[in-house]
């Protein structure tokens, strides 16, 4: 099941998926999305996996969207709708792919875990954070909006909580996102492994059917039309993406200079 | 308005509400739920009473639902519907009818709060712990679901939490009940009395008519199609009761033995 | 902009509104309220402000309702529908307005924050607590209820939380504030110039088209259906306030004498 961009390993009832584009600090590409569907694809179809272990390669969970492709996107000849919007909304129905997982599902978060990858943690049943980590939503900072992981956001944070990261790009600690329930526990780096360990061992103990039941009763109970809300943000991104704004804050981060607005 | 698993007594404004099967640490028997719902439906008739007070009767709040009961029910000639359905609903009818009360609720949880009792201190207005308390949803680890308490957890703890709870089974303490929302206060166990005796006199001075306008206010603000849930949630329970699996994690709980999907 | 009721101050792309009546500690009389409504419509038209602080003149941020103004408006003639409801109903328009507002609302509490002030704090996108602040939702204790926050309440802090303090209007300190989500970050009565000033730097880094997109998109996943709510709680608002019960209570506020439910 491993691909070039997403390392799977299997041990026995645990599968691990190892986001695997370290010297981009893994950031989500399309390729890496399409990949992850495919890992919770099986998933859904292999009722010996027990839970999937969501991890980055070297020391960062996800540095969000990978940038590139939205370049590659917004270049394309538009025939079935805005391509920007169609790049989105994939990435919301892999998201909606890993909240609504059969099996548990663990985030080991490390160092950068940004934008998308935000929102991945978001969507995990048990988020794990080593004390390193930080998590931020830039996406107002480059004139965009975090459009696919705002539903998300809102559920696991609340509106108050969501919107004020949103609207200041605020970067959180471990301690600080435990506080506010973005992550459930927090451990030393020496300690994942023990850590990750006793989360498996609880797992184990409950029977993977009702484990499944229980995951669609209390996600049906949360009754999010997601469908309708991912796509409308979808479109809505792809109409921000292609303004001014966008390329200039874009651009001001890659030239680590200070777009327009925030100049004092 | 005592029952042989309810003992009520009154004093002045206050009705105390007892679960009084200690050898049993109060589980939550069919007999238990009716007594209950009589004494929420006297309440709603009695705009004298001010506040009920919860509580379990030596050192334990609930440990849950009575399996003997489930048992018995699967045993049923099933006429009208599954009988585990039927059984399993009346509980959730008894959880909205304290969510809804028109008095102020206040739950004393001690030791074990474990499912069904972890889902009656989640509809109290006021949840104190007492140091001791310790919080456990164990359906998974026994096959079945949080059917019906699954609308009051994801109201109470969120999504994010009350999913994380039901797929690990993870034990809580008071503090981390308190830091979670799923209790509001935390004292020792030598100060209860004063504790809820402060609660009581903050109770006592808000006008009895505008905390039940306001209570009902805002569990309609919450807007929760609690009935459409419940009936679907105990139908599924039933399902997933009858199944091979839910008897084996009974079976393996009373006899203290692992059951096959906790083999490492 | 400024107004008798509301001191108006603009700094490049901030906005400062500060409630002006400190002899009643900015209670929110009628005329505050239509003064903050122009203060918001202003900026939805003025795409040049990036941010509104809300706050307190005379160290209290707001003591909830002018009860002179619902005393007058119970003695009005009723031509269309009863003015005790219209006139709470305008109040839940303009905390509408601030919490669907484009730009970043950052509001600052100090001293009492009650009732009316409460439900501000509830829809700013950054809500920063200074030591010394007191938050309480006074209105069961008047005979009344908290009608137009109670949305904003809920949403804010959850069912639970926003239905325990009513029920026992519990004050609340700043800490206390910040643990339950209330608030966003505490201060030191010092250092407020301070972390005021780092809130709106980080403000700044956001382009003000995609806030204005982010919040837009956060209310619409909350898809709270306020209209409807708040016109029922304006009606049944004015219902408890034409009791006797609410007469008493605010009785005995005013001559801070004890009323009747609430002696022991």
């Amino acid at each position: 099941m491993s691909s070039a961009t997403v390392r799977v390993e299997r041990d026995g009832g645990w599968l691990h998926a190892t986001l695997n584009r370290p010297k981009r600090r893994n950031a989500m590409s399309l390729e890496m999305v399409d990949a992850l569907m495919d890992v919770f694809a099986t998933v859904e179809q292999d009722p010996t996996v027990r839970a999937v272990v969501l991890r980055g390669e070297g020391g960062h969970f996800c540095s969000g969207g990978d940038l590139a492709d939205m370049q590659a996107a917004a270049g394309e000849h538009a025939t079935h709708g805005d391509p920007i919007a169609r790049l989105n909304r994939r990435f919301g129905t892999m998201l909606q792919r890993v909240d609504g997982c059969r099996a548990a599902v663990v985030a080991v978060c490390e160092g950068g875990v940004m934008g998308g990858g935000f929102g991945l943690a978001c969507v995990a049943d048990v988020t794990l954070a080593v004390q390193d980590a930080r998590f931020r939503l830039p996406e107002t900072s480059l004139g965009i909006t975090p459009a696919q992981i705002a539903p998300f956001l809102v559920q696991r944070l609340g509106l108050s909580q969501a919107r004020r990261l949103a609207v200041t790009g605020q970067t959180l600690g471990a301690d600080e996102a435990l506080r506010l329930g973005l992550v459930h526990e927090v451990c030393a780096v020496d300690d994942v492994s023990d850590r990750l360990q006793s989360i498996l061992d609880r797992i184990r103990r409950c029977e993977p059917g009702a484990v499944a039941a229980t995951k669609a009763l209390m996600n049906r109970v949360a009754a999010r039309e997601l469908d309708d809300i991912l796509d409308d943000a979808a479109l809505e991104f792809a109409t921000l993406a292609r303004k001014p704004e966008a390329a200039t804050g874009m651009m001001a981060m890659l030239s680590r200079s200070t777009p327009p607005w925030a100049e004092s």
